[in-house]
């Protein structure tokens, strides 16, 4: 019978072996970015209502849990028109409308170009499925003041750097801009006013293919002469993925007459970085990514394994003036944390000094606790444990639990040299 | 002036080099307590609201930040006679109300005797004022399934040794029983039905003195004979500290009479202990601890500069089967993480292999990037900074964020060996 008492609908318990991997895996994400010279900065979960709901979150503002205002009374109900009249503060559904605060905040006390981490749980009310919770971690690096592509290029070498640590292999980031992709959309002959609807058919690329694209376009009524060019286009035979990643490849993949800027500043990334990075980086013309705010590049890390990106990002050079008075210069690359951890395979996250001592009560506790202090003094974790009948159960439970050697304490046992330690070993899978 | 955007009333941003003071403390008492047997757990900042309103949390449960219910209609709204039946979740007041919801959720894949590390932020809409805040982390040890003072002393030392690996030098830890307290009010004459009236203002004693405790309980009508009583016992000679803790000064600290078993546990608290954790053990008949769920033990450690303690905890037998359906036995010690952040004298908590390159448009920018990565694989932490005509601050700048060598990149400089390394002093203070 399943448990009558569970944690809340779509939000999960964490425990020791879990609690532990998730551990590791943030402190090898927080301590690469922090060699790339990014800080670690933490703000509330809770953000002033009013900023959650400023239009920078998009879709996901919906998204918010409210919480309820203090001190109430009835009268404050019934004259409600809205429950959100009702909360004056609400949990981050993301980590960039925090740090667009947060930056307008502490602005002064600030480096001029910042190199931010923030590492830290988010929460979205969304109906809860396989894979998708009500409360996740999301792990953000963001540079702000840096308008070149520079800012792109560290964040991209320091997300890459963390990946290839955390020991995942064969990931590719793939690279857009949104300047091409509105160019894109001029060439092939849609009007500026219905860029952004497409988009959102665009953006289903994956999932639709280039045939359930191009209907779904029919179907929303775009003018046909633009969608049979981009249907056309969809068809074009593909750029030799020879050419790698440059200035030709990224020209060969797109129409004819689109805007050479972005080429450029595109291309010059792919330089910039070392040979190791630009080797996962892969152009892609129909990179949309949802958010709204994104005014120049735009990137996700794939793996061919997975249908969903394990994180993403891009510039937003708009968004901070919103809480500032004045626009920023800012790029991020968000990477997402649970699905990390599922694909990592760290050894032995409980450590492997994991010690255990057996006893009964023939031993005095003073003699156990004396124990005990030595050896965490030596360098282990150290649990008590009390012998039970059947000790190949509890030993198989140590062993599950990341201990890997045990002693019994005896009556006469004085000093940690008069232990007898038995190898435990690490179960299999 | 101050800046019109910031963090929500009561709550905090933390700055680069606060934050990594924060992780440099937090990973000492995550290290210490892991070494000393426990497992570290996580359960979601939310419950369902009817589990944190149980009557488990005291007077923090009236301070629990309500979350709204989504899909709310107007209808819901004018039909609700309390702001609470709005809100189906909240945010934790408190990791102890969580730990027993997650033991009764998980036990069965649980250790017979589970030690639980959380370490984690809590809400509280109180007033804020200096020093107390909305959101504050707690770091909880708790042992569950230990009915006997094993479970004290664990607890005890792994607190101990934890507040020293942090460098806080002259910590007590105050000891004291609730069973005791009860037996003392008894023997002074207090009738049981009035027991914990007593208690709220002998709780007060470290506040208002002996004498402004005996004026309150004049005040509040105790029964004048017990309050004499308790006014001569609160002026007996201290016992002489020189008999250090055990059962003989626990007995010179009590009124004659009082129940022996206690006193007898308590001492074997102090004998199991070790040297160095029981020269820091001191028995205090007055010690409250104003939870209601305590059953047995109950500590507190205490710093002679502060007039507040830097933790507490005790034994709770009962609350664990509030959620469970059958007792289990618990025990717990928390530690307040603000409070030790400010005594923490941790150097360079930004790491001391951190270095700057120096830099201008006449440096290629691949270059720039393949020193960072050749620093950073080397093992330091790199920070890109654009030239600017003011060195000096900038160089001063660095060295307040933590940043000990700087190197000037030069249009001809190709591999690390040609960088020219200067020291950048700490700044003092």
């Amino acid at each position: 019978m399943a448990s009558p008492v569970n944690a809340p609908r779509g939000m999960r318990d964490f425990l020791p072996a879990e609690k532990a991997t998730r551990e590791r895996v943030l402190g090898v994400i927080r301590e690469n970015y922090f060699a790339h010279g990014f800080d670690e900065i933490e703000t509330p979960v809770m953000e002033d209502s009013s900023r959650l709901h400023a239009g920078l979150g998009g879709d996901n503002e919906k998204l918010a849990f409210g919480v309820l205002k203090r001190g109430l009374t009835t009268d404050d109900l019934h004259n409600a028109t809205d429950s959100l009249e009702l909360a004056d503060l609400g949990l981050r559904f993301d980590l960039t409308v925090p740090l667009a605060r947060f930056y307008a905040t502490h602005r002064a006390e600030l480096p001029k170009v910042f190199r931010a981490i923030q590492i830290a749980p988010v929460w979205r009310a969304e109906r809860p499925q396989k894979g998708r919770y009500r409360q996740f971690v999301q792990c953000d690096i963001d540079i702000i003041g840096e308008s070149g592509p520079l800012a792109e290029v560290e964040l991209i070498s320091a997300t890459a750097a963390t990946v290839r640590a955390l020991g995942i292999e064969g990931c590719s980031i793939r690279i857009n801009d949104r300047r091409l992709l509105t160019s894109m959309l001029t060439v092939l002959g849609f009007p500026a006013s219905e860029h952004s609807a497409v988009l959102i058919t665009l953006d289903k690329l994956d999932k639709l293919g280039d045939t359930g694209v191009i209907e779904e376009l029919k179907d929303r009524a775009f003018p046909a002469e633009p969608v049979a060019a981009l249907a056309a286009f969809l068809q074009r035979p593909v750029a030799s993925m020879d050419l790698g990643f440059g200035e030709a490849a990224i020209r060969a993949s797109l129409p004819e007459g689109v805007d050479d800027t972005a080429i450029t500043e595109l291309a010059a990334i792919g330089e910039m970085l070392g040979e190791v990075d630009r080797a996962v980086l892969e152009f892609d013309p129909f990179l949309v990514r949802g958010m709204g705010y994104y005014t120049g590049t735009i990137f996700e890390v794939t793996h061919p394994e997975f249908g969903y990106s394990l994180g993403g990002g891009g510039r937003y050079d708009g968004m901070i003036g919103r809480f500032l008075g004045s626009d920023v210069a800012a790029a991020g690359f968000s990477l997402g944390f649970e699905r990390l951890v599922d694909l990592v395979d760290l050894p032995d996250a409980l450590g492997t000094d994991a010690t255990a001592l057996l006893y009964d009560d023939s031993v005095a506790p003073a003699t156990l606790l004396q124990l005990k202090s030595d050896l965490i003094a030596a360098g282990k974790r150290v649990r008590l444990e009390r012998s039970t009948k059947n000790t190949r159960v509890l030993l198989d439970q140590l062993a599950s639990q990341g201990f890997r050697r045990v002693a019994t304490v005896k009556p006469d046992t004085t000093t940690v040299d008069d232990l007898q330690w038995r190898e435990l070993e690490a179960p299999a899978g």
